[in-house]
């Protein structure tokens, strides 16, 4: 899935507000055979927040249907709105699960750093107008790669499994900062992600970029192990779920 | 000026709706000593249409300001809604125009050419699904290239300056499309466009790159100076008004 995030209270259900997966069940409900909206039961990869945008969400559905899978996937995109759109649909297998078979999710966040705003990128960057290290911020990012309790960054997702509920250990793979023209882009992929983690990893890594912590003071903040010490989370419209990958 | 056009009922002053010049209007009455919006008059390089963006927009006005010219910016980027912003603030002669004094103004018209509509890029190009035959599209907009009397087009702006009244004749000095990945990018020049020509322009230009034309319709069209048989306009969310030349 592809969606634009800026009109989204976020990926998951909640009463009264427009969210991704109300409006995929209702667009299921309404081009399959399963009846209202809410006998169908829509399951991501994860959640986004709001705001959050994705150019590779997974999600996964049951749902009766008679015809070929690109019909069903064309009947989708006919029916869903202009900010939600299906990139590829494909029948998985009956043990396959969106969110405990992914592997690795891919997130990108794009910073705009230029002294003025820019109208035409404010929905899908974060605009900072002070000079960046991108050096310092990579040196920093470095120390966030491997398994580490990153506590510091984010809470458990709700309801994320038994088997990793309230823990905070995350493995991250990779997590790159580079600069092009005038953006900054910081691509990071973990096993998986706490809530708001990768906000606010970016949050602290700008502190080191902008120079108000020294390069060591990210890792600092990391073994602490406490929430209070990080910076502010970043903005959710720079952060779009890129990929998420499977066996 | 740069704006972002999707909620603005265009350039030009509406009762009741919101325009960037109302907008614009209203910012230099609040920030400056000229009083009430109402006695500020906002003057741009001329009029984009709803929908259509700018990135080098240029407007005049006349307000008192007894402080440095980069305050004034500072303070007008201050009150401005996100979509808007100053991107260069300068003093002018005292006989300089916006509209009269422009000699060369530059549209970019987007296109995002692949079989899948894109949630994250619908606001800021046109999507188009079938397969386009660029270099069909660049022979046929060598046509445009020249001093024409583009009637088929478009028509003037309402008071365009009696000089011009009435009249069709435009020069376009460069007209050129080129492909990167999956966009499709028209890069025009001219004098001075007529009402919604470029948009006119790419609408005949795609019918021709679909196949639905043969090279030489485009031309054939641009003779006729008919209106009737120029093909719709392309959507106002892949034009942008990128810059404007002054002596």
């Amino acid at each position: 899935m592809a969606y634009d995030g800026t009109d989204f209270l976020g990926f998951q259900l909640q009463a009264g507000g427009r969210t991704v997966q109300g409006t995929l069940e209702a667009a299921v409900a309404r081009v399959t055979e399963a009846g209202a909206s809410s006998a169908v039961r829509v399951v991501g990869s994860g959640r986004t927040d709001a705001g959050v945008h994705a150019q590779g969400q997974v999600i996964g559905f049951r749902a009766p249907w008679r015809h070929a899978v690109p019909d069903l996937q064309r009947a989708l995109n006919a029916v869903l709105p202009q900010d939600v759109a299906v990139v590829e649909l494909g029948l998985a297998e009956e043990d396959w699960h969106p969110r405990f078979s992914a592997r690795r999710r891919h997130y990108r966040y794009t910073i705009l750093n230029q002294s003025l705003r820019s109208p035409l990128d404010r929905l899908y960057a974060h605009w900072v107008a002070g000079a960046l290290d991108v050096s310092a911020m990579q040196a920093a990012a470095g120390d966030a790669i491997g398994v580490h309790d990153f506590a510091s960054f984010g809470r458990p997702m709700q309801s994320s499994g038994a088997a990793r509920a309230g823990s905070t250990v995350r493995e991250v793979l990779s997590a790159d900062w580079h600069s092009e023209a005038r953006w900054v882009i910081f691509d990071v992929v973990g096993n998986a992600f706490l809530r708001s983690m990768v906000r606010s990893l970016v949050g602290s890594l700008l502190y080191v970029g902008l120079g108000l912590w020294p390069v060591e003071g990210f890792k600092t903040v990391l073994e602490a192990r406490d929430r209070a010490l990080a910076a502010p989370p970043a903005p959710a419209c720079g952060l779009c779920l890129m990929q998420v990958d499977y066996d």
